[in-house]
């Protein structure tokens, strides 16, 4: 039976793999990287220098793909009806990368930012790849450090206040109102600031880009203050290096 | 100048340290190690066997303490107003922990099951102790595995459904109704198994105890059955072994 590896490689820092995730690594055969063009090609040169540092050379493949570009419409992060569309063109890759690059006995990997559970669609993918039934495999998830924990780590503060929700959001989501009962809310895949929108309200912001890399930007702050900074220096570095990650709390403090 | 480490050490599974982590350990002098009491044993020897398989003899030492018992009432994990005074006197060991045991150029730690970020109240305590003005000390903090990533990991779901949010919350904010406005709620620090009360809506919940531990129980699927088998395996569970971590997710379908 064929084996696959989910596994959260952290956020950005090569140090955040855990002890399990560098022992998965260990135990794979390929390692199937998908490119998201050019943009990325940071990414995919941070994964390939975990394997160099993890793996012994000669004791695995690295197989890469390029992803579906997927339609991201007029919106940016907006998901678009094209999702499913984008999905099924993906399960497609997934399922002849499987295929036709694992043998019968061996053990495949994706290697993902974060960690699987949150805003990936990998585990999703794998499902409607065993659901067609062409193949079948096992496959095991290896959590890893998410953005969301790194941005707080950084910040050196709590995702919920005492005995207090917290909830993790889109941008898109949070652009249609302050969700209720909530006044902790992380945000993720925002390409529109949506922040600013709130500049006005007695909230503080805790906001970062390429967390744990060597290129990370902290910025936090009653948002009146920070919103401007962060859309500087987000701006600025958008254009040096032609992409950006980046995700930030909000905190809003109680009313009255 | 001290300096502190607050160390996410993963939900259980030991292998969950990060590599980020095991440097942190490696550079600690003195870790401090609050005993919750008898039934909480087990965690004080997983925390012992780490820094026996990680940190090399000689180079640091253990101060253990007691915590001072909070008064959760009658509810368990009620967060009544007794936390602000639990909150003081846990600051009160700290200060002395910190003061007493720490050299002035040392490195302390605290190790925190879990990530630090999630319903873990050393950051706040470490801050109400610099805010005293009594010691002075930087600190910083490795993020860890958390027993939510953990959950999902094991059951191979995701937190979020595609562009959809999740809440983090407590089975007391649980009891007062499914929050607005999100189908995916992980619900931790619950006594009561509160899923209960949602036992007839259309909810499949992934459940989960001792994760990431050989003791590990989990359970998924519609919540009118899973919830009586949740029931009987936790109160065993319990009864076996004295206390018991859960925390799980209810996923709630959409209407119509």
């Amino acid at each position: 039976m064929r084996k696959i590896h989910v596994i959260g490689i952290g956020a950005g820092d090569p140090d955040q793999l855990t002890l399990q995730a560098v022992k998965a690594l260990r135990s794979t055969d390929v390692f199937f990287i998908l490119d998201k063009g050019e943009v990325k090609a940071d990414l995919t040169g941070l994964r390939r220098d975990m394997l160099d540092a993890h793996v012994p050379e000669g004791t695995y493949r690295v197989v890469e793909a390029r992803d579906p570009e997927r339609d991201r419409g007029a919106g940016g992060t907006a998901y678009s009806p094209a999702v499913g569309d984008w999905r099924s063109a993906r399960a497609d890759i997934y399922e002849r990368l499987i295929t036709g690059e694992l043998g019968d006995e061996q053990t495949g990997a994706f290697l993902v930012w974060g960690d699987p559970s949150l805003y990936d669609s990998t585990l999703g993918i794998l499902e409607e790849v065993l659901e067609r039934g062409a193949v079948a495999f096992e496959y095991d998830v290896v959590p890893g450090i998410s953005s969301v924990s790194s941005l707080v780590a950084r910040h050196r503060t709590g995702l919920n206040r005492v005995a207090r929700p917290v909830q993790i959001t889109t941008g898109r989501r949070l652009a249609e109102g302050f969700p209720e009962g909530v006044d902790d809310v992380v945000v993720m895949l925002d390409a529109h600031q949506t922040f600013r929108q709130y500049a006005q309200e007695d909230v503080d912001i805790y906001w970062g880009a390429y967390i744990g890399t060597p290129d990370e930007i902290l910025v936090s702050g009653p948002i009146a203050e920070a919103a401007p900074r962060i859309e500087r220096l987000r701006a600025e570095a958008r254009e040096r290096k032609g992409w950006i990650m980046d995700t930030y709390l909000l905190r809003r403090h109680p009313r009255g």
